[in-house]
Parts: structure tokens; sequence; C-alpha cells
């Protein structure tokens, strides 16, 4: 059933078992390592991933027929089904995702990863799966942390990952309607790099940048770190082109129309469940004159809100505005460790635009803050957030290394809900996270007690420790609401992968983010402001839009994906 | 088959003959009168509309069963079917529409008029309204100019016009989140005075808003004159409730979300397909503290839309900004007579918002405009346009009462094809106006041969005059484009309403608009930027949005009304 990958090539240039690239990782810093140690009750573990020899790998199912089809429409060399590429094709890059692997789980890798050259070739793919009852997951960055790169199997002849690597270009630059028109395998920096040629620039920054590419940002409805000054991905989005079972759609002849519904809105945010995003036409900007990040000492996080909002309402918010909670900021990842030892909480401001716009933005937005007695870390503060800006998940990989565990959820709700919908989701972390911890404890000292010694390798300490910490900060800010953003962090419970099992990780975190979840659902704020629903949502969706709704989504995957060959099982739900 | 009006009541208040309230008619001036008749060649003559005896009105068709089920829904008093409902509620208010009801043809009245009372009573008459087989028109301020309250009666036992009137309360304020509820049949001025008791606007001002509802705003995806400083109505839409035949659907939990696709772009622009908006959920702004409305003189329309490029893609756009291209400059349509003889086109700008924004934001455009040779007109020029705003409907009823003819159309681009667009709208507007023309003239001059002084009443003059003035407004500017608005009037020929006959002017307008429509599609703008598709527009829907953007909704049409009885043929086409 399994074949070992006695070898892999790093697809690219990433680590299989992590993020981003080798030489980008650090180990844990020892004193924060220390720190966590004591802080959790854990005692030094190192939990590296497996070897790639003890990866296991399912055979790869395609038939000889269905391999020589798409080799027919791609050409041989871009259907691959080698271990490393089908490894790196293995899920999204979720915490979970990473887990899984890192213990040796890649039962979810494709059956082969096929590399097209263009919009026709995408086409016939899509006919040759079709034909031959194969599922289709659309891949850009493989940056998904929803599950979105992992469909359902069952009633398949296999999975076929397209790679959508090589349709990676600008094709088109409209400098006087300042429009661009991009292929959807382009990713961020590249996609930067070409823009800058023509004096131009997205602005488009979320934290995953550095890999994910601007199909998926179309897919997932993407929103950047400098959202309030850029808008989000789909508010740039001019028109759309996508390859679906069905044929070509293109959409997108005008800033605005009345002619009936929006179906751009339709196909951002369709996960490939619709159909492949071909090409996506973009609102660019004129490149900053000037930019100019700080940092800000705010008294709380109640009262960091409310100045957001006040700054959103009264149209004066900085291009980049993230305000952290009292606990991010005590732990050093606002921005730093400039002024975290002053208590309260950080707010980085960062503002790029004409040299005059930030003059006189920079300064409006100091009156407000400072009238509220704000206190300015200048620019230092600002400097160590750009300098980390993109760090977080390699500060992960370095977590999971030695024996932590950290993860991210999100949700946005409108400014009356918001505090409610801070402290319930906060609670409910904390709860769920002591929750696990006294069953952890039970266990183990049954465990112990049974089989004595057998714990000894993750021994509790007895005086305890915090079960994890729960930080959060505000990064998109609307004259409506926010959005919020948690991160946990915490020990590593039992054995990585090994599901079932209540010392997993994996499942005790999908204990805790449901508990989060419910609290979300039941505060009425959105499942997800921008990482998307996959799978990992799906349980939530139809609170969030209804039976209807989910009906909908049904009936246009039905018109476009007859066959339901497209990522199936993700974003919408399957018929039971 | 018809029964003849001998009275009817002035349904809210409003003429049933155009538009608005009869006291706010005046004749059309006898300057400009006489300038119109010398200019297009044509002899005086009144076309005023025929007596309300004179109406053909069919039979109402609701069996007494049909009549009952809905009486017990929203109780005997809010079903009506008495002539005046009736014809109120016949067809929108473009002008094809108000020339067939001027010439006595209201069969496209429904057979009755229902009055809801709140949601549940919306989705009751649904249910009575899918068993008894009878289409339901959806209807708020009834001033639909695309033929969107005329659906198709084949196959159904009859048309029920469900009237949002009673709908009509603002029920909650957000003031927090700056949020408020709105029932759908709320007018633009009674939601303004609601919202102004909360210190509140929500600044969507179309042409039509002395009448047009929320409801309607949202369904048709409607523009306000203030759209680049208040936004697109969709814009402002933060929730949505909607009764369907297939049930209640509510969407909104956040100012954004990446959960799926916006489901609630799919029923902004629904055209009362879909189903049945009975809340609208929006974003206000604080009434603003200062409000400064001015003209500028530019030296011409293409050097006017390039500075409101400039404007745009700068981020200094005003709250208003209307360019009128030199024909509407000079036929004093652009606000007023005030420095119209300067030649070049007319600009108003107009500020709303906080005092210094106000002072800033002015200055602004105003070193942008000097520099560019702009001419200042000062605050009276702003004042004319801001007195006239809506005035435009009362005008046309002026010229059809005097033997002319007025419509509008419009559409949007991106900012480098837009040269492109207005030059080839407008040469097809005059091209198709002179073939018309000429059609005429050969065969009056036959039938004057034939049977000579029948035509006498309007004769031609020999000497010729223009075949219609065509001119052009850019009213809704975005960074990456802008909307055009033609408006184009002539003399009327023939006599109204009679269709079929070449000398029709219903036929007439059909025909030069289909070579403007041609040119719009040709051209690559979109069919309509705030007009919304209706019927008239869906001979070239398939062109903008694909044969699977129909396909798209034509299958979410039947998941939330798998009888088709919503608005059956308007902006869904329906399978042939």
């Amino acid at each position: 059933m399994y074949v070992v990958a006695a070898s892999t090539t790093n697809w690219n240039g990433t680590v299989w078992w992590g993020w981003g690239a080798p030489d980008a990782h650090t180990p844990l810093a020892e004193d924060i390592r220390s720190l966590l140690e004591a802080a959790f009750g854990v005692t030094r573990r190192d939990t590296p991933p497996v070897g790639l020899d003890e990866l296991r790998l399912p055979v790869a199912s395609l038939s000889v027929e269905a391999s020589e089809a798409l080799a027919g429409v791609v050409g041989p060399g871009w259907v691959r089904d080698d271990a490393g590429s089908r490894i790196r094709h293995c899920r999204g890059r979720s915490t979970a995702d990473l887990l899984r692997l890192r213990a040796g789980d890649a039962l979810d890798a494709p059956d082969a990863v096929v590399l097209p050259a263009d919009h026709d070739e995408v086409l016939a793919v899509l006919r040759v799966c079709a034909r031959q009852r194969l599922a289709v997951v659309p891949f850009g960055g493989g940056t998904s942390v929803v599950g979105g790169l992992a469909p359902a199997r069952d009633g398949f002849a296999g999975v076929v990952t397209l790679d959508l690597g090589r349709m990676d270009r600008l094709t088109a630059v409209d400098a006087q309607s300042q429009i661009v028109t991009c292929e959807p395998g382009l990713r961020g920096p590249a996609l930067e790099a070409a823009l800058a040629a023509h004096g131009f620039t997205l602005g488009h920054l979320p934290q995953s940048w550095e890999y994910a590419s601007v199909g998926g940002f179309a897919a997932t409805r993407s929103s950047g770190q400098a959202s309030a000054g850029y808008g989000r991905f789909d508010s740039l989005v001019v028109g759309l082109r996508i390859a679906t079972p069905a044929g070509t759609w293109e959409l997108g002849r005008a800033p605005a129309s009345a002619a009936g519904p929006d179906l751009r809105q339709l196909v951002l945010g369709s996960e490939g469940a619709f159909g492949v995003i071909t090409q996506v036409r973009l609102r660019v900007r004129p490149v900053p004159e000037t930019i100019r990040y700080e940092g800000w000492r705010l008294a709380g996080f109640t009262e960091g809100t409310a100045l957001l909002r006040e700054l959103a309402q009264r149209d004066l918010l900085p291009t980049v505005a993230r305000l952290s909670d009292e606990v991010e900021t005590a732990a050093g990842l606002a921005g730093g460790g400039v002024g975290a030892d002053g208590g309260g909480c950080r707010l980085i401001t960062g503002y790029e635009g004409r040299a005059g716009w930030v003059d006189t933005r920079r300064a409006a937005v100091a009156e407000v803050l400072g009238a509220a007695g704000g206190v300015p870390l200048g620019a230092q503060a600002g400097a160590e957030w750009v300098r980390g800006r993109f760090r977080g998940p390699y500060l992960r990989d370095a977590l999971l290394d030695a024996g932590m565990f950290a993860e991210t959820l999100e949700t946005a709700g409108f400014w009356s809900t918001l505090p409610d919908l801070y402290a319930r989701v906060r609670d409910a972390l904390v709860a769920a996270l002591a929750a696990e911890r006294a069953t952890e404890q039970a266990g183990e000292k049954a465990a112990g007690q049974a089989a004595a010694g057998r714990a000894g390798e993750r021994a509790i300490d007895a005086a305890g420790g915090v079960p994890g910490l729960v930080m959060c900060h505000v990064s998109h800010v609307y004259p409506t609401g926010a959005s919020l953003y948690f991160t946990v962090v915490s020990g590593q419970s039992g054995q990585s992968g090994q599901s079932g099992q209540s010392g997993d990780p994996v499942a005790r975190w999908r204990r805790v983010k449901a508990a989060a979840s419910r609290a979300i659902t039941q505060t009425g704020g959105t499942i997800t402001h921008h990482h998307a629903i996959g799978i990992d949502h799906q349980p939530w969706l139809t609170a969030e839009i209804g039976d209807l709704g989910v009906a909908v989504l049904r009936a246009v995957k039905h018109t476009l994906d007859p066959d339901g060959i497209l990522n199936p099982g993700v974003l919408v739900p399957r018929a039971t």
C-alpha cells in the first residue's frame, strides 16, 4: 500500500515539512524556549520531522491511460508522480497539515501533479480528468491553512493536483487604467518585482506573500497586511477568466456595473470548486513615494480598538493598522521588544503613498492617538515589525521542532459586537486548552500508574503552568468593523499525527478550534475573514450563509462542474 | 377585453402618466421649446397624454380563489385590483413606458397589487402565488427604466405586483458600527429624514431619489450622484434578508469575509428574479459638517476626463464629480446657464464632510484643475446644479407634452477604452437618429404624395434641422475608469404607442438604442452602469457575462425560485 519516498526534490526551493526555504529557518531562541517550557510546565523535548524515508505515501493510483492522456495535453515532462512532487503537493500549510507530514503521514498526497502551460491546457486537462473520473486540485502557492488542498477521494479513480506554477507571467499592463493582467501562478514577490518595473505596486501582502499566488489570492478572498490602505484582494480584482469543465468564463468589463449580480464575486472565494482561475486583472497603484512605519503604545486593547474605529469612521486610517492585545504585546510578537516592557498594547501604523499624503495622514493619526494618551514608539518599532512581517510561519516551524504547538485562527465582526466576539473567542480558547490539559494530565497520571515510566518523555510539571498562550491582534479595519486574528501557542501533546488518540495534537487542536468556532458563530462573527472555508471551516458554513446559501453554491458548482471533479468536498459541502 | 378606467387615485401622490407629483410639473419654457423646434426642424405640436377614460386596461384575470388566498395573507384591504392601483403599477418610468401609457396602452398592468406588511407576509404571498401559478413583480418605487416591472405573462394565471410600500421603516440603528437596518419600501427622502434624526446620512442620491426605494437600490445596484464620495449602493450594503419561494435567506455577518463567494453580491442586482429583498443593512456616515458645491469650466471633454482620471488615481476625488461634454454644456443642462456661454465643458464638484476635509480636498482639486487651465465658476453654478439635480424626469414630461422625445442610456468602461467608448456610442446615436429621420422623411413624403395633408400635423421643415441632440456626462468616477451617461433629445415621431408602425417613437427609440448598445458591447463597455438589465438590456447580457454567466443565473434562480414565478423574463433570460 505504501511506497517509501527514498528521496525528494525540494520542490520550488521549499522544505517539505514546513514553511519556505531551508536556509530561512533558525531554531527557537534558547531564552524563548526556556520561557515557554517554564510557562507551559513542560520539560524539554525535541520533536523534529521524521526522515523522508519514514514518510507513508500511498502508491500512485493513476492509470496508464489517464497518465498518457494528461501527458498528451501538457507534455510528458509536466505530469509528475515522483515522491517529491507528490509530497510537496500533499495538503497545505496549516499546523495540522504540518504535524501530520512531520509525523510521516503523506496519505493525502495526489496521485500526480500536472503543470499546464496556459488556459487551453487547463481546459483540456479538465476534460481528461472528467473522462477519467479524476478529482482535480487547483494549486497556486500551496499555502492553504484550511484544508483547501486535500479534497475527498471517494468516488474518484485518483486525485490530480493542477499546479499553476508555469503560468506565472504578468501578461499586460494598462498604465492609463492602472490595470494589469496576471496569470494565476504568479507569486507575491515576483508579481511585485514585475509591477515595480512599470512603476506600480499591488500592495497585497498577506503573511503568506512569499509563496502564495495571484490565483490563490483570488480563490480565497485573501486580505493583506496593508488592507486598510490598498484594500482586500477582492476589491482589487477588476476581471477574471476561469477554466471550468463547462468551458471558459470571462468577467469584468468596467470598474462597476449594474448588469445583474456581480458574478466576479462568485468566482472570488470559490476555492477551486467552480473552476480554475487562469487570469486575473488587477487594479494597481503607483509605487509609493514615501513609506513610513512606526509603533505606538496604547493603554489597552479596548481603548485601541475604539481608536481604530474612530480612525476608520473618520476616514483617517493609515495604510497598515495593526493592534496587538496585551498578551501578544507582552509576548513581544507585536513588532519586536521595543517598548514592550511598557505594558499596554502595541499598535503598528504604516503609511505608504505620496509624501504629502503620508505627512498629512501621519499628523492626523498622531493627533487622534496622542489625544487618547498613546505613546509614540518611533520608527524602530515599525522597522522591527516590517522585518518580521513574514516570519510567523518560520517561527511556527521552530516551535514545532521544539515540542511546542502554534496555530492561528481569525474572524471579523461589526464594531458593536467586536468586544464580545473578542472576549468569547479568547475565553473559549483558554477554556478549551485548559480542558485539554486536564484530560491529558488525568490520562497521563492513569497511564503513569498503569505503566510507570512510559510518559517520562514529557512529564508534566506537577506545579502546572498555563495550558497555553492565547494572543490576538486586529489587522484589518473597516468603518463598520474589524478582523480579529488569534494565535495560540502551547506545549505539544502526545505523539504527532496519530489520529484518534486523545494525545494527538491534531485531534486536540480540532477540539480547541471547534470551541472557538462555536463562539464565533454564536456571537455572529464570520467563521473566516481571510483564510477561506476549505474543509476545516465547513461545519460552520451553513450557520453563516444558510441552507439556501449552501444550495446556491451547489447549484453554481453543478452548472460549472457537472461531474463534481473540482476540489470535491472543498468549500461546497457534498450532498449527504 | 378592456375595462375603461373611469377614475383613478393618484397613487402615492404621483401622476399616472409621468414622473412625480402633479404640482412639481411646469410646461417647457417657451424659449427652449422654440429653440428645440427650430433645431429639430419640427412645427409646434402638443402631445398630451390621453384621458384616463381612454386607457386600454385588460380585465383583471385573478381568480376569486387566488384573490381570497392573497387577502387571507395580507388582509382584504391590501389586495387591490382597482384601475388606479393597476395603472400606477403598469411598467416603470422609461420613456418608452411613458409613451405607451400616454398613448393609452396600459396592457402590461398587473391583475392585482398586493401590499404585505412584513417579511412573513411576503413569504406567504409567494407561497400563494406559486400555488396559483401567478407571476410576482416586486415593486419598490416603480422607477425602473429598463422594463424591470413588466414580466412575461405567458404560462401564468396572472400577474401580481408585490408593492413594498407598507414596509417602509428604519428598524434599527447601530450607531457604534454606523450600520442601519431598513425595510425595502423606504424611499430616498424618508430614509434620509429618518437617518438625520440619528445624525447620519446614506448619501445615496440617484436622480430617481425622490421616489426610488431602498429595496430597489439594492435590487438594481443603483449608483447615486455622489458615488465618488459615498460609494455605489452595493458598496454600502453590509447585510440583506430576502424572501424567496424556497424560504428566507439572510446574509452579512461582518464587514468582509472569506467564507466562500460573497453571496450578498448575488442578491444585489438580482432585480426581483431571485427573491424579494425584505431587509437591507447599510453603512451610513455622520451628517456632513460642511457642504460645498461649485462649477468649473474645462477646455473640453477629453481634457476633462483626463483630469477626472488624475483626481481618481491620486485619491483626490470630490464627493460629487460630474463632467458634461460640450453639447450638454452648451445645452445648459450641466448646471444652469452660468458660464455656459464660455464654451468648453462644465464640471460640477461637490464636497461633503468635515470642514477640514472639505477645505483640504477643495484646495487639492483646485490646484489640479487650475494647473490644467480650468476656470472656476464659483458656488452659483454648483447651487444651480444642486437645485436641478432631481429635475430631469420632470423636464422629460414637459418635453413629451411638447412633441419632443427625451431618453437616457449609460455605460462604463476602463480609462483606456473610455475615449473610444464615448466616440463610438455618440456616433452610433447620431447616425441612428439621422437614419430614423431619413426614413421618416421618405415615408412622410410618400404618404404626403399618396394622401396630401394627412401628415400636415407635423410637417417636417424642408430645410432639415438636426435629427436630435446627443449629450453626455461622466458622473461616476473610479481609479480604473468611469461611467458615461448619454441623453438624447429629439422631435417625437409618428403617433405614440402604436407599435409596429415605423413612425412609432417607441419602436424608433428601440432601434436607436440598439445601435448604441451594439457600440457599447463591441467597444467592451458594460451595457449598464446603474440602470440594471430588466428586459430592455437582455439582448446584450450574454455578451457581457457569457453563456456560463447566464447558465449560472438560471441555476441560482431555479434554486431559489423553482417555479419561476418571480419577475419571469426579467434579468434572467428564459430558456428558449
